[in-house]
């Protein structure tokens, strides 16, 4: 269910999502930037589907909505006739499971459902009922999106201080407020930077198949009066060449405990670009992106999407039918191409410790 | 005027332009691949706008294209009424300045006009008639073709042999029939090599902002049966990264004596990810894609076309208002990224002594 509400939203901030008493709302990331519509999540199942289809995307903001969706799974089960706490909490945690795979590549997602099922296994384990294991679940998720807010905001006090003045920002994807709880990573830089110099520009590239960086990130900047040029993803290099960059900031969907950093496909060949000219390569993500389980870029899933992504734009197909797709929707860039990687906790550079 | 006619037009080969006693069939590049039509040019001043809307497009298909306007100049001006035989000259001298400054980068448009001109000049210093003049001028701009053709099966033969087997080659934009008098320069080689060997695949970038690739490309494989996998532009580096590239071909507008080449926006970021991951990067273009006159590829212009390339897909905006644009429509390769340049008289490698 979708609908435009003036009345339950408030204007004029960009933020992805609400928890509401009866439903989460969902700000839709497909329609944008052509309408502003809000849909309505009431299950877990929706959730998942939500995430998957990419009503809500980014890294950040699919962490905070699954941990929603864990909620919505709680009020769910609760009024179930004939509910127990042990069946409440086995329905809850398979609901968890189930949103934790709805994508595999962000670590975000499954860094906040195994959150709230360590938080869910204590409380059973302590006997508590439902009622109290789910108001403490939505304690919890409520302190996710808060913290996940206040990350956002300290990378981008940490990240601005890389920023020179009058500084043109080449960004890539959307890694802003719709990615995340709310200010974003590496629009949260963008954004802090902007504050005390209104002279920057940002370069968003349009990042094909799904134009993130078009319909999402140029529209959090016309928002915000922020000046905005869109260039296509095949451009970027041509730029560098002719000086019209100072630097790129990105966000991430995952990071190894070496560095290596997933992305949106397309992030690796413009780390590659900008190595070659010698433009500060920059990654800005909060803490819970880095995945410590994970030695290197090796062994990060990779998502590969459907064909229909490439194939149609705007309800019309862009080639002749016989041809093949191969649609990876993210890539990862080796440490060795980060200039530096930006979180909350500080500017961390090669090589990683954390 | 446009129609889609079966009977003027020879069914079963992808030829972009057709030179017709009453005017040149151009197959309109704009409307592929959802429709195969032709349009009829009937006006040096229709030639030039065809060639500005990219009815036409490609180099070595542009130079063509230019050299069949100055003939329909020809025509135009023989049969107006108190034509002198110096008018007449000076009529198809201006007309042939205008079609040659249609687009800026590709030199082939230059070349070939400048070659007409170059006629022209002789045959009016000899005091021939308008009517001989234009004989000749048909017969010159006919030569170009048949010469531009026949360089493209020369091109596709000397690239063919730096082909392995099952090789995956990864193109861009479409220098194919379409682009040329006919068979292709980098769609040569793929076309050369895979008469052959059956077993090599095609990797198409779709090419932002036009989708030359996706239209283009994809539709002239599709029509032989060679197998063709498109990808977005923003994916090349990660697919040579996994090993699914062996070799990289693309076409030229225009090379420099040095071998710094233009090419469409996005193969100068191509070519850096080749290599990194020191994957072949080949250049096909007939010789006279080189421009002798120009040192390096600092001095070559580059075209900036209108924003609504990037802003418009498919009668649907991309982005929000309030948005800039910036969009080159080519780029240049600085030499030593490239392996060897592809020409019909054999395959040069870096440094470049033509």
């Amino acid at each position: 269910m979708s609908f435009s509400s003036a009345e339950t939203v408030p204007q004029g901030v960009v933020q992805a999502m609400f928890l509401h008493p009866d439903a989460v709302l969902l700000l839709d990331q497909t329609a944008l930037p052509r309408e502003v519509r809000y849909t309505k999540i009431t299950t877990a199942d929706e959730m998942r589907h939500a995430i998957q289809t990419m009503i809500v995307r980014g890294a950040p903001a699919i962490g905070v909505a699954g941990a929603y969706g864990v909620v919505l799974s709680g009020r769910q089960h609760l009024s179930e006739p004939g509910q127990t706490c042990e069946k409440f909490v086995q329905l809850l945690l398979a609901d968890a499971d189930l949103l934790s795979q709805a994508r595999p590549t962000a670590v975000n997602l499954q860094w906040a459902i195994d959150r709230l099922k360590t938080l869910i296994q204590r409380l059973a384990d302590a006997s508590e009922t439902p009622q109290t294991i789910l108001q403490k679940l939505e304690a919890e998720a409520q302190t996710i999106y808060e913290e996940d807010l206040a990350m956002c905001h300290a990378i981008g006090q940490n990240g601005a201080a890389l920023v020179p003045k009058s500084a043109r920002i080449l960004t890539y994807c959307n890694a802003g407020a719709l990615a995340t709880a709310g200010y974003g990573t590496a629009l949260g830089v963008v954004r802090s930077a902007f504050e005390t110099d209104p002279t920057l520009q940002v370069i968003a590239c349009e990042t094909r198949p799904r134009l993130q960086g078009a319909r999402l990130t140029s529209w959090e900047m016309v928002q915000e009066n922020i000046p905005v040029t869109l260039i296509t993803d095949n451009m970027s290099a041509w730029l560098m060449k002719q000086g019209r960059v100072d630097l790129v900031v990105v966000g991430a969907d995952r990071i190894a405990a070496n560095g290596d950093t997933a992305n949106k496909i397309g992030t690796y060949l413009l780390a590659i670009a900008a190595k070659r000219h010698n433009i500060p390569f920059y990654v800005a993500a909060p803490s819970s992106t880095i995945d410590p389980q994970i030695a290197n870029g090796d062994e990060i899933p990779i998502e590969v999407r459907p064909d229909e992504e490439i194939y149609w734009i705007h309800d019309e197909t862009i080639c002749p039918e016989g041809v093949s797709f191969y649609n990876p929707a993210f890539d990862v860039t080796p440490a060795e191409l980060i200039t530096a990687i930006i979180t909350e906790k500080g500017v961390f550079r090669f090589p990683y410790h954390w």
